[in-house]
């Protein structure tokens, strides 16, 4: 099938977002987890975190402006500048999907979906007990996209918390030891199989290739 | 293992990059093509691909700025405004990692790692025979991500190609399909795994995991 974009603009409504969530591939299952200065948490998945840089340790995710749906966790992250990333295991991908529903903002996603709570020194925000790997984020820039209206936030990695079990012996992090689970479009949900691992590819050590 | 801010300022360089390429969750493989002015065909790898929006269909990657190491496909996309993203299959994830190696800008990686160029009427940049699904991207915005000196590409979807087989009934797109291929860290590649599909999560049909 080729659609052009006149085809894509004429799909019906839910279509072009079932395909257009999908097209860019699979995507990392996170839980982000925050709470108001008064308290209240508030624990949703998203589909869009990505690695922004290194040295900072910058992640990125895209989340719509509050408008008639208010948007809890982008609330939160600015009341408290402080925010949680939390992958999602194969073992709770149903827990962490129903994150999604639209709750009241005083009804928390962890009790309603049967997360834990876990809080630790000097970090306000609330992590998720259940995940392998998580992350203490500050707040530092939200830049308005002002093609769509959507909002890409930006933090910084305070806090790192990962299994032993996961960090291999040359230093690197091995997802698939803590079954880390992965999203293509809006509700499929995938585990990992190891297909192969290659070395950092300079110019003078490419394989044969051609045919 | 609890990393501190400082812990991770402190990493050896290449650990860092390492683990923080990691901590954002699988990341979805995709190959970015472009061309000069003048023909020069040039793709590279990359897994920083994220979905921005429906309506306009938009997608972001993430690029650092042209200094010290030349970068053709920002160059050739400032140029051209035309550029290609095609998934990575299972089937040559190989081919596509070597891309990542920095040829001289007289190369085009499509030859030196076994790729076959492909184009379509009245689209400007190469397309990946070997990818199943693939998009002809048109140039929106380069947005600089002052924090450390990034960039956000955002193009809209020109021409989306996809296999038939792909397409399912209910008018998704199931990636397990095509063998679509994803990433963790810098080198390690996977294929999936279905795991289970969810529906649309509404407040009131929230399965009851109250403990």
């Amino acid at each position: 099938m080729h659609y052009t974009k006149k085809a894509i603009e004429e799909m019906d409504r839910i279509q072009k977002i079932k395909f257009m969530n999908s097209v860019s591939g699979i995507k990392p299952a996170n839980l982000i987890g925050t709470n108001s200065n008064t308290g209240q948490t508030n624990l949703a998945i998203f589909s869009s975190v990505f690695h922004l840089g290194s040295d900072p340790a910058l992640l990125g995710f895209i989340t719509r402006p509050t408008g008639e749906v208010p948007r809890h966790t982008l609330e939160n992250i600015k009341e408290t500048k402080a925010y949680t990333i939390n992958h999602v295991s194969s073992s709770f991908v149903k827990q962490a999907h129903y994150t999604s529903a639209k709750l009241d903002s005083n009804q928390s996603e962890f009790k309603a979906c049967g997360l834990t709570e876990e809080y630790i020194a000097d970090f306000k925000a609330p992590f998720v007990r259940e995940s392998a790997i998580k992350m203490g984020m500050q707040f530092k820039q939200a830049i308005d996209i002002e093609l769509n209206g959507t909002i890409l936030v930006i933090g910084e990695i305070q806090h790192l918390i990962i299994p032993d079990a996961a960090v291999t012996k040359d230093e690197d992090i091995d997802l698939s030891k803590v079954n880390v689970a992965c999203i293509s479009g809006l509700n499929t949900y995938y585990s990992l199989k190891k297909i192969n691992r290659f070395p950092y590819a300079r110019p003078n050590e490419i394989p044969d290739f051609k045919k």
